[in-house]
């Protein structure tokens, strides 16, 4: 292992960041996150895309996970030794989508008071099966002000 | 409209349990799921196969609406004139994806109190923005059936 584990999971963490600028510069709200094994191999990295995908439900998570479950060989149906950084707060779907995928743990940025369903809202961790570990606030700040900026130039 | 509405929901509430009957047979846990609108137009349908797509998420409601997200013409991230039958209450990550699609109401059959996120452990619509109508119970012998049968066989 070439790091450090908690220097890999910011690393992961500015990756996703940089996912997220991305779909900032599409117009899409700034959610990156980036699924990882141990070893630092990158299985896919996705940002939030509604209006592109024209799907509510394309959430930077379900996008990313659905991509590393692609690149598994041979195929199965969990994530189970697999992280995600993601830049916010996961959403009650999320959240339970990588309880069922079985992920070993959620680092995520910035707290979502409005939307969020871990540390937030419907907490939906506190009743799935597979309680994946969640690290909050990983990056908050950076994470936190690419959101705001997006907004408050939209306004 | 050919029939009346609480017999669309009925009808396809029997849509649903085909599906489900076909993922009995092909070994997927037998759940079902039909997206249609108010006229009775069938959007897409799909059963649980998390299996064949080697895929935990690939729950049938999350199927059945992205296969109707493809239909729409022009494209819109939403289903906000739909409608979903589904054999079995919604897990939370299959509920809270019905509310960020904004569909109108989810018909379950059986109400599931090992996953179930509605009415059942996190009851994720609760905190949920957008708060489709929800209807519990329909055709509910037939759809706990379907279900005790399949896991009585396999043990």
């Amino acid at each position: 292992m070439p790091w450090a584990m908690s220097d890999l999971h910011t690393r992961m963490m500015q990756l996703a960041l940089s996912e997220a600028r991305n779909a900032a510069t599409v117009g899409e709200v700034p959610i990156g996150a980036v699924v990882y094994t141990a070893d630092g191999t990158v299985l896919a990295k996705a940002h939030n895309q509604p209006q592109a995908m024209a799907d509510a439900t394309a959430h930077a998570e379900l996008l990313a996970a659905r991509g590393a479950l692609a690149m598994r060989m041979p195929a199965t149906p969990y994530l189970d030794d697999c992280y995600i950084a993601v830049t916010l707060e996961p959403c009650a779907m999320c959240a339970q989508a990588l309880s069922w995928l079985r992920v070993k743990a959620i680092y995520f940025g910035a707290y979502d008071v409005k939307s969020g369903g871990v540390e937030n809202g419907a907490q939906v961790l506190k009743h799935a099966h597979h309680k994946p570990e969640v690290i909050g606030g990983l990056c908050e700040v950076e994470c936190a002000e690419l959101m705001k900026d997006f907004f408050a130039k939209r306004r």
